[in-house]
């Protein structure tokens, strides 16, 4: 038997998404309950990805589609494109994965000169018909023959300009009826053809359906939301109805919650005759939902039971795409609605009070990494100044970067470290990388549904949409924003959750208490098996963390206390010392800075366990740059003397210590191996303070960690040297623990070794994948790792994702041989993957015993914790 | 029952060398075969282990060597130091492995003023009696009680400056007495004492030669030879016979066979009227064997007699040690002789020959590192001048490198990658650091079998000893050579073949053909399952390789050529291009020259695979150093103009390529992922060498490797480009095989996935060592990891011998996962350790199919990759 292609609406459900597509299916089901939906077919995701295979349609699917299509035109009793009753159809894609705009769509398919003639007499609206017919040849134009946009655009804007109008809708019929024509000339101009018969029309849309899944723009998005490349789209092809056949006519999104709070009120937009793409491409700037019922208030009504019923059904908040022909509601689609992470707390909340869904539902509702949102600085409000405009609050948060004025600009200026702003008049498609690059987005036109919003809202980005006072000068690559003007490089700030645009980097300030959050993250405690701790160096960040609900300090680094200001000068005697008595001296003085830094942070994670891991950086690290030091060196040579005696002295120090790799030096524990000294020194530090927290009543919980272990006989040796100055200091019944960090490929392969001396490990995902891969991060991440992912070598940037086959390996190695040979071990993780969802997933199903994230990442660590102990972790429906 | 811990010579046999010590086992099966040895007892290696864990004697061991004690007064009627006729005794260590001179001995244990006056009644020899007696007290109190040595022959010399003779033996015997009593004070005044009781002597004795199993220079010495440090060593007790009795006595040293050439004759040593000290010391300059016909005519055949049936028993060339003492030979030792790696080779084809041992066993018998010493250049004869001085040709080979006077000196400056020549008065134990640190050593004082000598032979390192016109002047840091003066750091050139030394730094030429060595080899690759093959870059190299018997070429690197001087304007080029025009320019410029190092590679291995690596570093290692250029833009900027502009455009496209750690940057095939017309051209070039050598009739073997594959989409997209320009060149049909590096920790892990896209795999263990263990070769040999071997954290070098457990294991697993999926898969290693014995018996354990070393350790791989195929490799007996 043939693989079947084509399935008729009333064929699909909801069930059937794989195959179908998620418009497809859901259409499909909103049919099953009874929803009014336009009448129509879906091909399947199936074809899709042959025809990608084999380069040419499957045998048969034309065949198929033409069987339906047929099929179509005896249930409308209309021919496509043909006689007095021509029927119409839109063909659109539909991926599994929501990919809001990424992918095409062909309107009013069908059309002829002889169609729209028909459309006019059948609909009395001549303007309409004409306006519909010129609207298909520039789409079709444009999305299945490959014309610039422009061409036609242009075109528009000379018609206007003679016509003296400003508006579209200020075209008479026969105005429109000459653009169709001009617009086809144009196509032809432009080497494109538009075919008279409408089934070749069809097929060449479906064709060009197709391709759209894998134009650039749709593969940066699927990288950047983390879809398969080789899913494919469905095409669904649907009679048109039409929201532009007059003023009972309207079209609109709305969704079953307030997608930006997550307030249960119906939320949304529409307008008055338009077709939905004014809506979502930000032209006309439409009117909110409630407006709607003074408007056309049994449409209204049908459509808030809609909205009920499919909310229902589908035990979330639905986005919803409908169009009002001549006063009956079809819906055009529903899906899961993207939200804001306050909104996807909040409904998440709501929906278990109401009954609808249990509390470990709500946990696997909601996107870790929206939390991320959640916790964006906002703007100081002591800092708030007078904004410069205010525009739609897109998407919430703060966000202070450089103005850069498109997309390559912003992703250029990113990768050489800059934060940038991206300002636009409005965002396409096109500029997905841009939007990925950029701190906040800041568009002209548009509204809460245009593209920019949905984007930005979708990655969590800050965004102010609409904001009218925004004119953009690319020619001089200048802005003027409420009549002041700046350049391209200049800073503002945004704030995304009041829509206000200020000049300048103001100051941010931490995010605050949000209750939906607190309630969902109790929910995610209750289930999940994984200890949650953050990286933390300072007793600020330990008190941030505590907040976040850190249960410890899974990484408390030592080097950031030696690069203080007050220490440095400290350090560089240390490392520079031409004697013994210097060096110990310089350790004396560093000796109580360290002290006063453990107590700190022992207090503020007082009863909580703090890993502090003992000196890792290379000592050159803490003098001057070779290059930096031999430039200046030359500088002072002409005028000799002392100063010049000195710098030559200091750049033959440098010299000495430099390192061609410093990631592969002298650092880590064998800078403790070669200066036991220091580790002394820091180790006398944190018994000290541990005492005298003790004295002071508390509970202070210190473990120490030594760094880039590679052998047990350097574990073994360090651990004796620790457990003997602690002996010293009267430390020995503190019941400290002593560990090493699993950072390099011989460690994790060599547990069963190294665990005999270790009373945990702690597995340095970082350098783990810095080793195993052989990739700087430094160097890598800006340069060809970059290039990688986007040239779909890798799918993900493995220091954000771990690398499951390699370094995941290792690490189930590490926690398989340190276990077999010490049953005790603890096992943790400190690397960023800690706080990545898709890597605690990972971390969940080896066993180790907690994560530990910057306080940040704390959230939405626990919340992927308990997702990853329910089963799956979070998945994007 | 107790353990026992004391053997008796005739208890024991050759077979128990391991708890007996080479020494004491071999002096027991010489007595089983009725050769004349002092009567004693052995303490064995496991009484010195349970001391050295305990940090005291095992339970009954006094006991039971009193009890052994007592049954040797039995045997030869005479009581430990006392009566008339006192037993007197040596005590000796003895490991399982030869550590000559590396760890401490006591003789005429027993004496006291009472014994030596009745020694010298019984003996009617009062100087002699006297004359051992204060060697007894000097030698205790520096063995045992730990004072200098220098105490006491400054006290000599004082002795013979009062009595104005010069040397000792002109000492009288009232003279010999003073001193011994004025050394047992002088050892009282540093804190020592000699016991009068002379079983308190032994056990003093005893724990001394357990401890001296643990100094530094024995620990040195095990680090060096790859000896464990828990074997422990025996202790041997003997009955002392004595040397120095009269000139009917004398002591000596020889061989069964000639060491240094192994020519089959007697070969050795002596000093009439010595102690046998007196001839290893190198303090009295010995007489050549054949000269002991004529002195002592019986002692002399039987000797010979006794060499041959100790020969014939143990079935190599023996090292023995004698006393004759008034006229009767005693023999005190022998053992496997050390010999040079040309007197290996002969003496392992002559016992062939002689029917003696098999062609396996003789391949077994040849170390492999020895083979290096045949490979040291010698002396270009064309630049042959007068030599400085004429010494002992004590160690062959050609040695060129700067004076130092010291060890330490030695050892800091080859740290510092300086090539020095040891020049000594006389080496000593002490002194090993600076032996394994040097070129070479050159000593004054001393014969063939003085410490320099003997551990010199036993490293292949050239050593001229005796030179007696080298005069040291350690205060000015000066010395002279033949009447002329050299300073520390001044450069010569020993010829160890000769004994002749020279000014300054002479050409070397490659060393001669050896045909001891071709057969060796010759059996050994009968024996042999791995494929050897050579590391080479030109065809220079590649004709090296073949002549010491490579089968192939498994590492050409590509960069070397892109080095030359005509070729790096045009890789500049390539690299500062400002326009693909330019780039491609530079490329085409290229491309000719690559071909032509292609084919005269192919040339020179006609027949034989040639596997290329395309480009594997990083571009910016092309430009100037970063540093260098900063400093040159910095001392043009006060000129100005176009230079400085220049400059600082370098400077900026060079920061631009700048790499933090440039090991783990962008470098191999990323560089050919984001440059494919890089490899393409690479290919091309390939494509068309081997084009031409097949038109010209030859048969050209190019395999071609992707460097530093992580995933397997890289390599499935760079194999897609080779093959792709492969055949564009109409080299499609040449079969070349395409394959890559295993270099990278993920790399192995994930064979499976990457053995799909590979013809073969080579292991890259040089950089696969690096990243397994984060180690930067370049930055740690001097630095951490030098230290670390010094301390005993490491035992060895894992870039010289492959790191088993860590790096070994990700061998294994490339090797069986890559396998899994493709039977067919090549697997190769062509690191460094491709060259080294012990790494080739692991990659022979784990199924590769060849090595790849650098030419020269071409003949020492075939000669392991036997021996591990015979099983276990070459141990030193």
């Amino acid at each position: 038997m043939a693989a079947r292609f084509v399935y008729d609406l009333s064929e699909g459900s909801a069930e059937m998404r794989s195959l179908l597509g998620g418009k497809g299916a859901n259409v499909a089901e909103m049919l099953r309950l009874g929803v009014s939906v336009p009448d129509g077919f879906t091909v399947t995701t199936e074809a899709c990805v042959a025809t990608m295979r084999d380069g040419a349609w499957p045998d048969g699917l034309w065949d198929e589609i033409l069987r339906h299509l047929a099929a179509l035109e005896e249930r409308t009793s209309r021919r496509l494109g043909e006689g007095d009753r021509p029927l119409l159809v839109s063909v659109r894609s539909g991926a599994v994965h929501s990919m809001p705009g990424m992918m095409d769509t062909v309107l009013n398919l069908g059309m002829s000169e002889a169609a729209a003639a028909a459309l006019a007499a059948e609909s009395g609206d001549e303007r309409f018909a004409w306006d519909s017919y010129r609207r298909f040849v520039q789409m079709f134009g444009e999305v299945v023959e490959g014309v610039p946009g422009d061409v036609y655009e242009d075109a528009l804007r000379r018609k206007k300009a003679d016509r003296g109008v400003r508006a579209d809708s200020d075209l008479a019929a026969d105005d429109l009826r000459g653009l169709g024509a001009e617009f086809r000339r144009l196509t032809r101009e432009h080497g494109g053809e538009l075919p008279e018969d409408p089934r070749e029309q069809l097929r060449r849309a479906i064709d060009a359906v197709f391709r759209s899944w894998s134009t650039p723009r749709a593969t940066v998005y699927r990288r950047a939301h983390g879809i398969a490349d080789d899913l494919g789209t469905a095409v669904n092809v649907m009679q048109m109805v039409f929201g532009n056949l007059g003023d009972d006519c309207a079209t609109g999104v709305c969704f079953t919650r307030n997608p930006s709070t997550g307030v249960r009120e119906a939320f949304g937009e529409f307008l008055v005759n338009a077709q939905g793409e004014d809506v979502v491409s930000g032209v006309r700037t439409p009117r909110p939902l409630a407006e709607l019922e003074a408007v056309l208030p049994d449409a209204h009504r049908q459509l808030l039971d809609t909205m009920a019923l499919l909310e229902a059904h589908y035990r979330d908040l639905q986005d919803i795409e409908f169009t009002i022909e001549r006063g009956r509601l079809y819906l055009l689609q529903t899906r899961t609605g993207k939200r804001t992470a306050p909104a996807s707390l909040r409904v998440a909340r709501d929906l278990v009070a109401e009954g609808t869904i249990t509390r470990e539902e709500a946990v696997a509702r909601v996107d870790p990494h929206a939390l991320d949102q959640l916790l964006h600085p906002a703007i100081d409000p002591q800092e708030r100044s007078e904004p410069l405009t205010r525009g739609l609050n897109a998407s919430p948060g703060a966000a202070v970067g450089r103005i850069v004025l498109d997309a390559d600009t912003a992703e250029q200026r990113r990768k050489a470290g800059e934060r940038v702003v991206l300002v636009r008049h409005e965002t396409t498609p096109d500029d997905i990388h841009g939007v990925i690059a950029a701190e906040g987005i800041l568009t002209a036109h548009g509204g809460m549904t245009s593209h920019a919003a949905v984007v930005a809202r979708g990655m969590g980005k800050p965004c102010v949409a609409g904001a009218e006072s925004v004119r953009i000068d690319l020619a001089s690559r200048t802005v003027e924003i409420g009549g002041r003007s700046f350049r391209v490089g200049d800073e503002i700030t945004l704030d995304g959750s009041t829509g206000e645009v200020f000049a300048g980097a103001l100051v941010l300030v931490p995010p605050q208490a949000n209750e939906d959050l607190d309630q969902i993250l109790a929910w995610a405690d209750e289930s999940r098996r994984l200890g949650v701790r953050a990286n933390a160096d300072t007793p600020a960040d330990a008190a941030r963390a505590r907040s976040f609900g850190a249960e410890g300090i899974g990484l408390c680094r030592t080097e950031h206390m030696f690069m203080a200001e007050d220490r440095l000068a400290h350090v560089r005697a240390m490392i520079l010392a031409s004697s013994d008595s210097e060096r110990a001296a310089a350790l004396t003085a560093l000796a109580p800075m360290q002290q006063a830094d453990f107590a700190g942070i022992l207090q503020a994670m007082d009863g909580h366990e703090v890993t502090i891991r003992l000196l890792d950086p290379p000592l050159h690290e803490f003098l001057p740059d070779l290059t930096e030091q031999a430039v200046e060196t030359e500088r002072l040579r002409e005028a000799g003397g002392p100063a010049h005696a000195a710098a030559a002295r200091l750049l033959g120090r440098i010299r000495r210590l430099h390192e061609a790799n410093p990631m592969l030096g002298t650092r880590g524990s064998r800078v403790g191996l070669l200066h036991p000294d220091i580790y002394a020194m820091q180790v006398r530090a944190i018994a000290r303070a541990a005492r005298d927290e003790r004295g002071a009543g508390r509970d202070p919980r210190p473990a120490i960690m030594l760094p880039l272990i590679a052998w047990a006989s350097e574990l073994e040796r360090l651990r004796a040297l620790v457990v003997e100055v602690l002996a010293e200091e009267g430390a020995a019944e503190f019941g400290i623990p002593i560990g090493t960090m699993v950072e390099l490929p011989r460690a994790a392969l060599c547990a069963d070794q190294i665990a005999l001396h270790a009373d945990f490990f702690s597995f340095g995902t970082n350098d783990l994948t810095q080793t195993a891969l052989g990739i700087s991060r430094d160097d890598a991440e800006g340069k060809f790792l970059a290039a990688y992912i986007e040239d779909g070598v890798l799918q993900d940037n493995p220091f954000a994702t771990i690398d499951v086959d390699g370094v995941g390996a290792l690490v189930r190695t590490g926690c398989e041989r340190g276990r077999a040979v010490n049953a005790g071990l603890g096992l943790g993780v400190c690397g960023e993957h800690g706080g990545d969802p898709a890597s605690i997933a990972f971390f969940h199903g080896v066993g180790v015993d907690y994560v530990s994230c910057s306080p940040f990442r704390v959230p939405a660590a626990r919340l992927a914790a308990a997702q990853a102990a329910l089963g799956g972790g979070f998945r994007d429906r």
